[in-house]
């Protein structure tokens, strides 16, 4: 690719960025939409916007990036919570990083590399992009000197930025920690695998351990009921009732326009299922149902003061390490009840098997890729399969398979992904959804860094290079000569990934184009008058690992091929308004981790800067440079030994809380009068079977199967 | 080698060790050398053994083999702890699984492969020891079928021996920990890192957060304080004087011999010197010479119950992690006092460089030792460095070099590696001396495996092979073969490995040369009277490690090259009763670290198993037997599985101690009105400095070197 070539994708790419920037600017004034780009507001106001008609609604501004900007970092922890500033700090961190390597790069290495030979050099429009990178300089050069001051440059303020980010997140986390307002789970402890005894229930035998050891700060428990028949019954009657009336919403709108508006009478057998539907579940409200049998071995133990739930949380409590497991408590509504009654003795093999099947995943995740790819040469393939030259020879169906089947299945699978990892992390059996969000997003991540930049490199070495047969033979002294031929090359490539995935995800998640056709389909096919709200949490564990692979390819290219630096910056910097907007005004915040994506995005960054290191040093061994690559071994050991530093000092209050803070916020408490209270509102505050209309709140406590009457089963059959 | 050469090999072993314990048996019976073999009984009793001659004491006897065997397991926990009965247990381990090994693989699988290929046998006594080897059995022949069910057999006996010593030893360190016998370290914390906060003692600080914090629980603290400038005088004061009175004395037993016995007055100055000495003790025995400048910010804090103190070591104290750092405390005789003083903020990076420094300890070893062999080829040398011809022409010179030198440097080298793992472990900042040996114990099994085990395979595969070169290209898929085709030809080096460094190792290990030959030093050449006994504390750094290492052979040879096992076996038994007759009688018991060699012992058994079956699925390849190997596979995955199941259910306990335990134990000491009294032995339970004498248990505290009056600075230089 040539720069003209380049200058024209990126122009291409800007205006289609601007018009749908411009398309989302108008479409979110519209009313009707207002369930899709600002369900973040209506889950907090509960009123419905119904502006009158006015045409402004339908001239573009860019009010909102106005706003986006000026929202301030508290109205963002508000908002977002301590995993949104996290995330847009990770960003902030990115734009001030991007912005010190792209002056220092454009400057300096880029005329260096520019004018690394003597060659004769073409009109600037049809120079290729390949002289612009190291590649372009000569063997044992001095320059390569420079390089090697940029990068330790680089390096510097890179592990300065983490640093004070680092400290300020902590900082951050730990005001969280100590924010006066009163939140249940430093009061509660998980209690899982409790000791089956004879002829005692699993409530009992809890109090018994725990009036015992803990007689001073126990206050109560709640048992985890395993999901019984009848409430399965439950849930599938209110699908059942929700699937008829879209139905018979439907039937009645088709009506509507046949016969014109003659459907009075029609709708009683809905209305009848409502009611009847409404009837079983007050039946069922009603704890005197609940059986000893429906327990299982897990409960939340409540107890009076902070520092003794954490006591307990981090005690081992018996002499067998897998009875009386105790973990700290997630939020009421951060809670994975499901994941409760998994037996703790099956946990460790379901750890196992979920790191294996994620690695498997991740390792040929290529296979159906490149199999996909292979359909584009049907002729080769009717050769082998020769049943399949009948379907070919419809041309149509031939231009279909081999021009649009492959990047659509491609897509698809692609798509695929988050979900597959959120259901492997779900499978691991955590018992909180910021945990199973936080471990999709390390395994998305994973996946991200080896599938699209491993997998970019490792296809480009092999293709032009032949290389791929060194890498065979596994000699792993080779692949930093390997990653330093293969990635300058490879740069040209992720400019053009940066313009169309980048940008073009940016603009995808401003639109929000699920949610806005899911809106236009049932208010204009199924013609539902409800606003469905959506209520989506923020998708951390799809962009997290983009932004963080947009770092990884600002880092490594920074030296080598400074050119992809400016599409970089104006990705983050885009990222910086769509993501302040959509955390504003879209999504919801149910749950929250406290900042621990930190430590991800933190150590992925040092990943990143490692590798960059490792690949210069490649390079210089390639170009003859041995000063440089003198000067870049002790920078990795540097960089090795700051990040072990930070481990030190900072990772520890991420996963623990320190014992001072709680201890303060109990006798704040204490002092203050509020134990009594907090205590009466600790005992209400997890319920373990809401109704799936989160709005009401109400609560559906499960019975057994035989205990439901023969009539109501019935009832909910013929219903 | 053949089976002749073997057997002769085997047999002169078997003479020289009978000799050798014939010899222990009547040394040990010379009143004379009571401090070097009943050393244990020594520490204990205090009195000395000063029996009239009678003949028996000359006669070699068994006695000793009977009282080793008859011990019962209380009495050896008595004598040498929980460490020393978890030693034992690996050996019995280790016996039983031989025995298992050596029943099935001499009578089953010697015979196939003996007969594996149809060739010509030769006598017996001439047969070359490789057609004893799995390399006998022809390619694609049936019976590997056989060797992989063995395979089989003895990993599920491994892993049920494995299984039902890990939980035996489990509720023996459990019950250890309950034991009703009152330890102070329970009631204990160690807390580094206290923050220094201006105009204020680290004392002062300390006591302030311990008050506020644990206000309910906390009973009183201890600084700990710098080896001062005074303390240093001290020890080299005592060093000094006794040199001097050494010397002294040897001068008196010179004159005695020429003059026949005139030196009454000649001992004045000595005795000047010790009361010189013990007045300057007594002088600096007086707590009020303590300075504030002299505290480090390293602190005991003692609580009022075994609960309180468990909690406060493991919770996170402040919200900086690298302050108020606490830890639970080792026992008054298992402190490591010179570590506590060392900054916190520093032990990170200590860590690291110890790490890398063992690393490369490790795998750089044997540069020396070729070098040291390459002197053999003086001739060689003399080309390269004319200058050492003149050196060479004596004959005498030329012979030594040639022939002892390279084995006595190799042997010195080999000595120092305990040593040096010694000091590595004290770099890293252990606090308790049990910690230091265990971390020396995995550094010196690291050492041995890779060594002793595996530079043996790859010199042999260099050798006989020249597959050096496919280790070169680090293809890891060629590992399993290549280990396949070095293991068993390798096996005849570690039958006589075996046979000379195992079984020698024992007979050295029962005579004790060192003590010995010290003891006759100080009585025959120096003349002391006094019986200086040796406080040798078991040395699990160096005996760990071997007993290991021969599981390693004997486990990794059983189905590969039999012929080894019989040996393996009888140096398991020879240790069995060497060992228990020296925990018995030799050393003494310091420390314990209850029982935490039990993990080390059981990966290392683990890795065994893995490692053979991964050099069993390299043979089953090499001998095209697709059946075994694909039956292989699965093994290796349960194997692992069985050793994570382990560490879940059992590796928790070693290392936290649960809340249940301690809790009884603080209401039975409540119920038994013994707290009290408790309280009041804790404050006098640790003692920073105490005499070299150990026998007084006199405190010397230390003073700054400004406050030492210049008297007894002149004292101390003309003594």
């Amino acid at each position: 690719m040539n720069v003209g070539g380049l200058l024209a994708s990126a122009g291409v790419n800007s205006v289609v960025c601007l018009a749908v920037f411009s398309l989302y600017s108008v479409l979110r004034k519209q009313p009707s939409f207002v369930a899709v780009y600002f369900g973040h507001k209506l889950a907090r106001s509960k009123s419905k916007r119904r502006d009158p008609f006015w045409l402004g609604r339908l001239v573009p501004s860019a009010s909102w990036v106005v706003k986006a900007w000026d929202a301030t970092e508290d109205e963002l922890y508000v908002a977002g919570g301590v995993d949104a500033v996290v995330f847009l700090r990770a960003v902030i961190f990115s734009i001030k990083l991007c912005i010190v390597a792209s002056i220092i790069c454009l400057a300096f290495v880029l005329p260096l590399n520019y004018f690394g030979k003597e060659m004769q050099h073409k009109h600037i429009r049809e120079e290729l992009l390949t002289v612009f990178t190291i590649g372009n300089v000569q063997r044992g050069s001095e320059w390569l000197g420079f390089h090697c001051l940029v990068l330790h440059i680089i390096t510097i303020c890179a592990c300065f930025f983490l640093y004070s980010e680092y400290k300020y997140i902590m900082k951050m986390r730990l005001n969280h920690i100590n924010s006066p307002l009163y939140r249940p789970s430093q009061f509660t402890v998980v209690v899982r695998a409790i000791p089956w005894i004879d002829q005692e229930s699993y409530s009992d035998t809890l109090a018994n351990f725990f009036t015992d050891f803990y007689a001073s700060s126990y206050l109560s428990h709640q048992m985890v009921y395993e999901k019984s028949a009848i409430q399965k019954l439950m849930s599938d009657a209110e699908r059942m009732y929700k699937i008829l009336r879209n139905i018979h919403m439907e039937r009645r709108y088709v009506k509507r326009l046949l016969r014109c508006g003659f459907c009075g009478s029609h709708s009683n057998a809905s209305q009848d299922f409502r009611a009847l539907s409404d009837e079983s579940i007050s039946i069922t409200n009603d704890e005197s149902f609940l059986d000893d049998s429906d327990e299982c071995g897990a409960a939340l133990v409540f107890f009076r003061t902070r520092y003794a739930a954490l006591v307990a949380s981090e005690a081992l409590q018996s002499q067998n390490p897998m009875a009386w497991v105790t973990n700290a408590a997630p939020e009421p509504r951060d809670m994975f009840w499901a994941n409760l009654c998994v037996s703790y003795q099956s946990l460790w093999i379901r750890k196992i098997i979920v790191v294996v099947a994620s690695i498997f995943f991740v390792t040929f995740f290529l296979f159906p890729v490149v199999f996909t790819q292979s359909l584009v040469h049907l002729d080769k393939l009717t050769k082998l399969l020769p049943f399949l030259e009948k379907v070919v020879r419809r041309v149509v169906l031939e231009q279909l398979v081999t021009g649009y089947l492959p990047s659509v299945i491609l897509t698809l699978f692609l798509c695929l992904v988050p979900p597959v990892m959120y259901v492997f992390s779900t499978l691991e059996g955590v018992i909180s959804r910021s945990e199973r969000k936080r471990s999709a997003c390390i395994k998305v991540l994973y996946f991200v860094i080896w599938n699209v930049f491993f997998a970019n490199i490792l296809t480009e070495a092999a293709i032009d290079h032949y290389q791929i047969s060194i890498l065979k033979l596994g000699d792993y002294k080779n692949i930093p000569s390997l990653l330093a031929k293969a990635v300058p090359t490879t740069a040209t490539f992720f400019m053009t990934y940066c313009l169309t995935s980048g940008w073009a995800s940016l603009a995808c998640e401003l639109i929000q184009p699920f949610p806005l056709i899911a809106n236009l389909f049932t208010r204009h096919i199924l013609r539902s008058t409800e606003d469905s709200p959506y209520p989506y949490t923020f998708p951390y564990h799809t962009e997290v690992p983009r932004v963080l692979l947009f770092g990884l390819l600002g880092i490594t290219c920074s030296t080598l091929a400074p050119l992809i630096l400016p599409f970089v910056l104006v990705y983050f910097m885009l990222a910086y308004l769509v993501y302040r907007n959509q955390i504003l005004n879209v999504y919801v915040t149910d749950y929250d981790s406290g900042g621990q994506y930190w430590p991800i995005i933190h150590n992925t960054t040092i990943f990143s800067l490692v590798l960059t290191q490792v690949i210069a040093l490649g390079v210089f061994g390639i170009k003859d440079a041995p000063g440089p690559s003198t000067f870049t071994f002790p920078l990795i050991v540097v960089t090795l030994l700051f990040n072990q530093f930070c481990r030190q000092r900072f990772l520890p209050v991420f996963f623990r809380t320190p014992a001072k803070s709680v201890i303060e916020m109990d006798r704040r408490d204490e002092q203050g009068g509020q134990m009594e209270e907090i205590h009466q509102s600790l005992l209400t505050a997890y319920t373990q079977y809401t109704s799936k209309n989160g709005n009401k709140n109400k609560e559906i406590v499960s019975r057994t199967d035989a205990e439901l009457d023969e009539t109501e089963k019935g009832d909910i059959c013929r219903a």
